[in-house]
């Protein structure tokens, strides 16, 4: 009988000794390990943050206190704490939990998440809501130290600090573990300061003090180590915080003593944590990049099973580094995702010319803009998703000024496992309004290299979208060449109903035809490749062929080209039925099993046309 | 023979003897005072950086050198100095020159603006590009203290801390004006330390220092006056720029002198200036928030015209407070602009109650998602066009979770002067796609004051859009009632045509069925109240009387209600015209010539309908 079992929520937790937490962390671990072995998930992030999950949930008292996780990675031990270990094995698969916390699954979750960023403002509504309400729950929001790169937990710590409500920031600081002690100073959070941030500290101070050339050395010492000990964390303390840390974050014993000491502190807090990614299990610790989210794994050699497939982001990848060797105005921006979206690659051929802005997409955009402004021709990689925190910057910044950034959208369409927060289903619909923009999606890998080509020729603002995971498998031209901007692509001409694709469901399309000439039903199949500039023309000389067409995509129905072509088809007495993501939020499940589940298959458009004749 | 009317470039200006620049200073506030009070503008921002601008332009070789403004709400002066002096009276009129820089108006304009906090993201752009192709000219960012709040500031300044650009970021403070000098501490920059600074920085530093009760008075006064001499702006040192500051504003021949020393500096540096809004028109300066966006106003008195008419804004404003009187779970939230908004007035209700975040409206969603989540029922007012830089919070923080926040979009559709950059001309585009939100525009101003209230009784994620300007002036039932969720209304029937519009056109639309009318046509007219719920019932209602339809927006109209409309009505043999915003970025010019232009207006929409019948 493990320690874990009999711990079904937080109050079972609190009744274990202090001294025995050591042993519930560890027993936690082993659970998220094996289960992440299995089922694939963030697992670098959820380790890291074990021990600091247990301290939380032993002083704090959840629900009722609020814990409020950002981006969500590290929320697994959170998961296992809180009512839900029993069903952790069913973690991010279909019907299962969650792998982020959410409000529909758990009292625990107090605010969902995905994105990055988002807990300082959150928690602060959370604390502004409690004041006014005359209660007196604590409220904490703990941040990761990429998370808070993002402007939003910026514009969150500075309107906190104004505030001054009472409430606790954790920055969990994963990039600057400290192996050994430091005790020599005073002090219960003095002597935590680590030799890293003493270092870092003392060369910003001679900087500024080597400026004054009046003062004498034994001065400037003196106001050096003044300035150490009594000033760590001074952008926070601008902002209004007080800053208490760092702190070493597996610690659990430390841990509780410091929440307990700081529970009833007033005012908002910043406790500055630090934690080893992958903490616990040494293949993570090793190699934290390849464990961040991680597909299945044997947790005793820490090899994941060899995948073969080439994916969209390969070959965008390897396409760039071959466009930018021939061209050296071209230049790669990513916010946070080098290897995510391939640009890895990129910054290992050019390292002059690659740009990661921290998790920083609004900022990624702008900066896109003032280059293009000078004549570069920047790439800006960013998930579907996570481009709709750029939305102003792409009109006010980009699009009005006709500058020409490529926006290479990765992961565009369902995401599969990471669920509702991640799906990239909106693309099409922030993007088709913009004016001045051109919007394509490659149907196949060999399209994706002359999209890209197309996009760096076009000297125009350009978005390209395309799916995550595996490529179609057709085979790749020697070299990427330039399509005509705003033309479809003939596939196959039948007189009897005409299928308009875009981007990873041409391939489905051509299927569906072949199902459907096994039945003497002659398809078109077009290959749409531009939403904007919409290729009219086909779709006219189309429609007089057949009056009948189905549309299929892989984005909302709202906003995408289903109701573009239905916009310029109404008045032609043609029938558009329209396939694509309905108007919900999709939630978790593989790819595969959402695909069918929503209609995305050969079998659905055949059928569909099938009730259409 | 005015000294200004010599200087038609920066060049011209380098010809002036540095003594006599105050008096350009001095002309160029003339001008635009006298045009301003003609044409309306952004009056106080201009008049505080006028010497700043004069003293750049002095120092710094546009268009060479790079000097990129943040908003563009302060770049009067540079617009007179760069060749636009003689232009300057058409300032904001259709065909004139524009309110705000503009690449396309020129080449000393180097990157175009309208919405806050873009600048030094840009300007890192240009100073990323000009290393790469090995110029080495100049790059300066110039942004007022309240752009420096927004997220995307601190993006910017973090990551040209990280890449150690040479740059400039000078940040135009106008909320700590200095009456006095202060020229006691040694040292070109700390001499300027103000008064206020001082103060400010000891109570920080008395705070931290009180925690540690085992160092003496002694020590710590010396650790204090130790720490303000040496690390002022501590805030932008932590983020690795190198600060010089605070600075007066006004001294042009003090700004030339720093501007000439630290234009050769490495690396990122902050110069801190601190200006007075309105500078150099007592009544602006005695009033800035009056003069900041002002219409014509007489120049001796400083008085505006009166303006009787009643906005939007204010039903909005009246109605909010008198909704939250009774219902003490209301609270407001706006992204600096209580006046803009009509929150002001709630803010001297409910001062408890009223969270002005800064300009930071990423941060107001995802804070009103935490009250929202916390049984608040939050009202977040901004303007449609700031909305855009929130919509991944409003996607992935309140539609997601399906919690009842209501975004009161003002100043949707045309808004006139301000032009490309401020038109809320998207909205219904960016929303309509969002699962779980209700989106909803006022045929009137009695018909918002009922939405208001219907959004804050439904308890799910509501917009509201309504426009700039005078209401149409209908009677407003006594109190808000609760509208139908998704529910049109049929305001006459006939059975030649259907006129369904949304927001300020039913009005238009009634209009133009009057005319119709004078012709012996029938139309229908359905205010559609909801672009999403849509009222799909009514539509086909309609469908049973007449096949021909006309949608009404002031909107894009891609992702807009005709979009919507058109799709519903494809396969049903219906022929749609749709009548909104074409796909551009629309110009500057008065509401009037715009809603014209793009045939906004009860003729054209008359005139559509014939040529369809």
């Amino acid at each position: 009988m493990s320690i874990l079992d009999n711990i079904n929520n937080p109050n079972d937790l609190k009744k274990i000794k202090k001294e025995h937490l050591p042993e519930v962390a560890s027993e936690i671990r082993k659970k998220i390990i094996e289960t992440v072995s299995k089922t694939g998930g963030h697992l670098a992030s959820s380790l890291g943050a074990v021990d600091l999950t247990v301290a939380l949930h032993y002083v704090y008292n959840s629900p009722v206190d609020k814990i409020i996780w950002d981006v969500g990675h590290q929320a697994y031990a959170h998961k296992i704490l809180t009512g839900r270990g029993d069903k952790f094995e069913t973690l991010r698969t279909h019907n299962g939990i969650s792998g982020f916390p959410r409000r529909s699954e758990s009292e625990h979750d107090a605010f969902g998440v995905g994105h990055s960023s988002t807990s300082i403002s959150a928690a602060l509504g959370f604390a502004a809501a409690r004041d006014l309400r005359k209660e007196n729950y604590k409220v904490v929001a703990v941040i990761g130290d990429g998370s808070m790169t993002g402007g939003l937990a910026f514009e969150g710590l500075q309107n906190a600090g104004h505030l001054k409500k009472d409430m606790l920031v954790i920055l969990n600081d994963n990039e600057m573990f400290i192996s050994q002690k430091v005790g020599a100073i005073a002090g219960y959070f003095a002597k935590l300061l680590t030799v890293g941030m003493v270092k870092k500290a003392e060369q910003k101070i001679m900087k500024t003090v080597s400026r004054f050339h009046g003062f004498g050395s034994p001065f400037g010492k003196l106001i050096k180590r003044a300035k150490v000990m009594l000033f760590p964390g001074m952008l926070f303390e601008e902002m209004g915080f007080t800053y208490i840390g760092p702190v070493q974050g597996h610690d659990i014993s430390n841990l509780e003593n410091i929440l307990t000491n700081i529970k009833d502190m007033q005012g908002p807090v910043l406790l500055h944590v630090i934690t080893k990614k992958g903490k616990g299990y040494a293949h993570a610790e090793e190699n934290p990049e390849k464990f961040h989210g991680v597909g299945k794994f044997n947790v005793n050699t820490g090899k994941t099973a060899k995948n073969e497939e080439v994916t969209y982001t390969q070959v965008f990848s390897d396409t760039l580094v071959k466009l930018a060797n021939a061209n050296d105005k071209i230049v790669a921006i990513t916010a946070a995702m080098p290897e995510g979206t391939g640009l890895d690659k990129f910054a290992k051929h050019f390292p002059e010319r690659y740009f990661d802005v921290g998790i920083a997409e609004e900022h990624a955009v702008t900066f896109a803009a003032g280059m293009a402004a000078e004549g570069m021709q920047p790439v800006c990689a960013v998930y579907s998703t996570f481009m709709q925190r750029a939305l102003d910057n792409i009109v006010h910044d980009v699009a009005l000024q006709n500058l020409p950034v490529v926006f290479a959208l990765d992961r565009a369409g369902l995401v599969g496992e990471d669920g509702g927060t991640h799906h990239g289903a909106f693309d099409f619909s922030y993007l088709n309004f913009i004016p001045n923009l051109i919007v394509m999606a490659p149907a196949d890998e060999n399209e994706l290299q002359h999209m890209l080509k197309t996009a760096l020729n076009s000297n125009k603002p350009c978005a390209l979208r395309y799916p995550r995971g595996a490529v179609v498998g057709v085979a790749l031209d020697m070299a990427p060449s330039v399509l005509q901007i705003g033309k479809a692509k003939v596939i196959s001409e039948g007189k009897d109903i005409c299928l308009l694709a875009i981007g990873n469901h041409v391939d489905t399309c051509v299927k569906a035809a072949e199902m459907l000439s096994e039945r003497n039903i002659k398809a078109s199949v077009v290959n749409m490749r531009f939403l904007k500039p919409l290729d009219e023309e086909i779709i006219k000389e189309m429609l007089s062929k057949t009056k009948k067409f189905i549309t299929v995509e892989e984005n909302a129905l709202t906003g995408g080209l289903g109701e573009s072509v239905k916009s310029l088809l109404c008045n032609t007495g043609a029938v558009v039925e329209c396939i694509g993501l309905p108007d919900k939020f999709i939630e978790h499940g593989s790819q595969k099993t959402l695909r069918k589940k929503y209609g995305l298959t050969a079998e659905n458009i055949a059928e569909t046309a099938l009730k259409m004749l």
